[in-house]
């Protein structure tokens, strides 16, 4: 630095709809939630600096709590930067908090677990009013079958049947710390899941299956022996992405 | 009729997202949900029905349960109607059902009780994710002053202080049932009010008064002076129509 200013690696708290967005990272030509912060950064300090998120969401998947950080030399207080980013980006991106961490801090790297929560609507009618946020689901769920299902994938496990053919992690293995369903609000069906980590369209593709499960299409024994064997090709589909959210992310 | 079909009266429970409609009510060159249901409608039957609801929701107030009754001679089984104006309508309209009611049923006229919800975000930062469905009051909300403020606009009294200056109704006297006030999740405030009727705009000046005792701009008392004065000046601001849902309407 020419004038000697601190490097500072910065944390933020981002909440974002992602309907409008194709997913968090940043691509040529679309609307990216890392494109937009990186440009509202570029406004605000004159630097060019790479705002990495703790997970790379899919186009139309929503965050109330992504973590991301990026190193910057600018002068500008660390609490402003959650005001001023805010203000420069889209009404459908806020930065809730900003605050300086270790220069090793990884908001990736260093994420010990993360919170996905998935809405299903299963009223007989869609809902205009959730229609952004959840999958609407036609046909009575067992969700009595969904939890018998769903325990079936806690604990750490090779996840291999439930990622999508285009992820390329290296190992399978992950850990689900708790699957919850819960059937609150009249038709609203909540399907939390806290994992250590999660392969890509991992959380999509279990919902997907336990749909399937509370449909009556399968008995929840037999998710037991779609992770067993491995095979994506057993599991069910992948449930559309505009109704997961990454609600929070631990470290 | 020509054809000797019988005439009914055919009674709808719809669910509207606001934002993009410029209310309930059908004007000219404006995308109403009133002029979209009847639009529809014609679609369906190829008859120029007028379609009248409880409601008739301001411009961007969402609704989880308008009701709303129209009269045809058409042959369709009534309940088709659901499901042919929810195919028929935009995804920010459907129509969750359909029943046949007795010729001289009024939504409007018949309707014994609403029950209205307005959300409020109190979050130091917006929520992208709630921004189309709360109103964003920022500096942290003293619930309870709010819930004292509350207690003087129960039961049945003259209503002329929380009325907008345009309403047209001869009396002024209305009966509020309930008004809780809610602070479940995190920031999110709701307040729920059920009356026998309302005045134009009431609920929203109600809230934007409430917010102002909350804020401790006003002391919870002075609602009460407020009320008496039948003044409408005394009273707070309009809270904006994103952040109201009509919820119920009861018969």
């Amino acid at each position: 630095m020419c004038d000697g200013a601190a490097v500072r690696n910065v944390r933020l708290l981002v909440e974002y709809d992602g309907t409008d967005f194709h997913g968090w990272q940043v691509q040529p030509q679309v609307r990216t939630v890392q494109g937009e912060l990186q440009d509202a950064l570029r406004t605000m300090t004159g630097e060019s600096a790479s705002v990495k998120g703790a997970s790379r969401t899919d186009a139309g998947v929503h965050a109330l709590g992504q973590v991301a950080h990026f190193m910057t030399s600018s002068r500008i207080a660390t609490e402003q930067f959650a005001k001023g980013l805010t203000a420069l980006t889209g009404p459908d991106v806020a930065v809730v908090a900003s605050e300086e961490v270790s220069e090793s801090f990884s908001a990736r790297r260093n994420a010990r677990g993360k919170i996905y929560r998935y809405a299903l609507w299963n009223g007989r009618a869609p809902s205009p009013i959730r229609r952004r946020t959840s999958w609407h689901v036609r046909g009575a769920l067992d969700l009595s079958a969904i939890r018998t299902a769903a325990g079936h994938l806690v604990g750490r496990h090779d996840f291999a049947a439930f990622r999508a053919a285009s992820c390329d992690q290296p190992t399978t293995i992950r850990e689900i710390l708790g699957l919850e369903v819960s059937g609150a609000t009249g038709d609203l069906v909540e399907v939390t899941i806290e994992g250590t980590a999660f392969l890509q369209h991992m959380v999509r593709i279990m919902v997907g299956t336990l749909v399937e499960v509370g449909l009556g299409r399968r008995p929840p024994e037999e998710v037991a022996a779609i992770r067993e064997s491995l095979d994506r090709r057993r599991a069910g589909q992948t449930g559309p992405a505009h109704g997961l959210c990454l609600v929070k992310v631990h470290y």
